[in-house]
């Protein structure tokens, strides 16, 4: 399957097809140039990998933990971060500020509101529930959170609200009426809150909200076959590299190096072009040709899409830049744990 | 629901309840003393786990990845480790065993008999398939491979094979008929490839399986939802510490700082006992108390069990090894990726 590459990397690993991610981010760029793109770290969570998009003219960037904040402003793309999540300690958060790097934190508490003032922080945006059963206050509560904020001495930027139970609709149509729904309560929320900032939107509405001021997408660099279901032009960049330890032609099925072990399963099983996988176990996936297709020899190469990108990113130390089947880059993936 | 534990570690974090792993530990031992137990390191990949394994008096271990077995023998527990998974590079491990480790790697294949004599592995064992579709030869081909090993000037030590498809049954009645037809293939190889080492079984057939001469289990130490289903005498020792960041009280849910990115889902959701968990998200867990329980208040601590605990283990650092609510040793996660 992948012969040539047989050098570039140990199996399992991370490939990352570098043209086709540049082709998703011009894409993206296209449409939410400089900083109405805020990316989202925690797909990929490497500042290397950041710092190709910062170099496309995209300076800002939301983060999920409060590690990643620390690793990109130590890797000197502190322009402006959001912590998109709630902390209840923001020490650390505070000391990051304290270099100079512009830090602003998601609230959606009294309590995540005192936090970020005790911890240092100098700005927050009011994290607003906009139907999602996960954080965020109710739209009514934002102005209060707000003022409290404000007589705390911090900086309001504004309003976030994450429709992520709409960016997976497999029907455009249900996500463009989902996206007015859940835009209408974070735009009531934004009127009590005021500040220049309406941030939400993912890969999967990426084009279909116009409400926000900007959009908070990370998968679209590296897409996954659940977005791959969608009518996206994103191309899926990523693969797992693996490679056929054990082949059983009596029951026609191949096994490869590529398991639970390097893979997020939440949203189902791997995908090899050609071939049905059958399952996967800590340090295998155990898969079958297609269609009367070969049945691949021991020690060939080959593509493991995933389901999911963040979580399978997250099991790996390093990405293998590729070009075709040549390895141009390797970008470490320093934003791991919390 | 933990606020004692409050000072002991960050969130999201492992725990490990030491008495309880060492209550795991004695009930295995007592069954199968010394080295009829070889511990299977890829259930919890930490050499200090590992190291009071081996004092307990169980001094050989199964690996599932080149990595463990030099960390293992880095850390000076290369005794007796079986590389229990097939490799086409062996020159790392023939590496460990040129340090005086005792090193055998698994073969199921001509290719891997000749990449173990290539890498300068001493010794093998000829795995077989029992009736899970992965890796092994079928029985009537492991005395020519045996055959094959020898000429190559490898010791061959036995056979290996895991019935991987029977350890998870419910009924126990149905895994007491799986084991027997399993290991009759297992013993039909054994006859032909000869050895002293018959290695199998896991923590679903600990006590069924009488037909090996060592038992490969790993999880019974820590346990995990999907096991705990089962007629085990071994008891949850390992939860997810989490923090509760956010509650609606109007929808009656609370969120925690438990997702994706430090679970492993392929067995499914993750539990939090008195709750029932709606879904998690990269960096969040959304439950709600069952039976008019109490919502927890945010900044509560909470316990979350994983469905499975191999794939959960390698997303940590460290495992924060605990008594009651004191913090007594904090063991390094140092046996990841490849």
């Amino acid at each position: 399957m992948d012969a040539e590459l047989d050098a570039l990397a140990p199996t399992p690993s991370l490939l990352v097809e570098i043209d086709t991610f540049d082709h998703n981010l011009r894409i993206m760029g296209a449409t939410h140039p400089g900083r109405r793109l805020r990316t989202h770290v925690k797909a990929f969570k490497s500042t290397a990998m950041a710092a190709r998009v910062a170099a496309a003219g995209h300076p800002t960037f939301c983060c999920a933990t409060i590690r990643e904040v620390e690793g990109m402003a130590a890797a000197g793309l502190g322009d402006d971060l959001l912590l998109a999540n709630e902390v209840l300690d923001a020490r650390r958060l505070g000391a990051v500020a304290a270099t100079g790097a512009r830090v602003t934190v998601a609230v959606d508490s009294a309590e995540t509101v005192d936090a970020a003032a005790a911890g240092g922080v100098p700005a927050v945006l009011v994290d607003v529930n906009v139907g999602l059963p996960r954080c965020g206050c109710d739209p009514s509560d934002a102005g209060r959170l707000a003022d409290r904020a404000r007589a705390a001495g911090l900086e309001v930027r504004g309003v976030m609200g994450y429709e992520g139970h709409i960016v997976g609709l497999d029907d455009r149509g249900e996500r463009i009426a989902g996206v007015a729904a859940a835009m209408e309560r974070l735009l009531a929320a934004h009127a009590d809150v005021g500040g220049g900032i309406v941030s939400a939107g993912g890969t999967g509405t990426w084009d279909i909200n116009t409400w926000a001021t900007e959009i908070q997408a990370g998968s679209f660099l590296l897409m996954d076959t659940d977005y791959a279901r969608l009518d996206l032009p994103f191309r899926t960049a990523l693969f797992v590299l693996g490679r056929v330890i054990s082949v059983n032609p009596a029951q026609g099925y191949a096994v490869a190096d590529v398991g639970l072990k390097s893979l997020g399963m939440d949203h189902g099983k791997p995908s090899i072009d050609g071939h049905s996988v059958w399952f996967c176990s800590d340090e295998h996936v155990t898969f079958a040709p297609r269609d009367g297709g070969r049945l691949p020899a021991i020690g060939e190469l080959v593509r493991v899409r995933t389901a999911h990108v963040d979580p399978t990113v997250a099991r790996h130390e390093v990405f293998h830049v590729v070009r075709g089947h040549e390895k141009v880059d390797e970008w470490p993936i320093d934003l791991r744990h919390w």
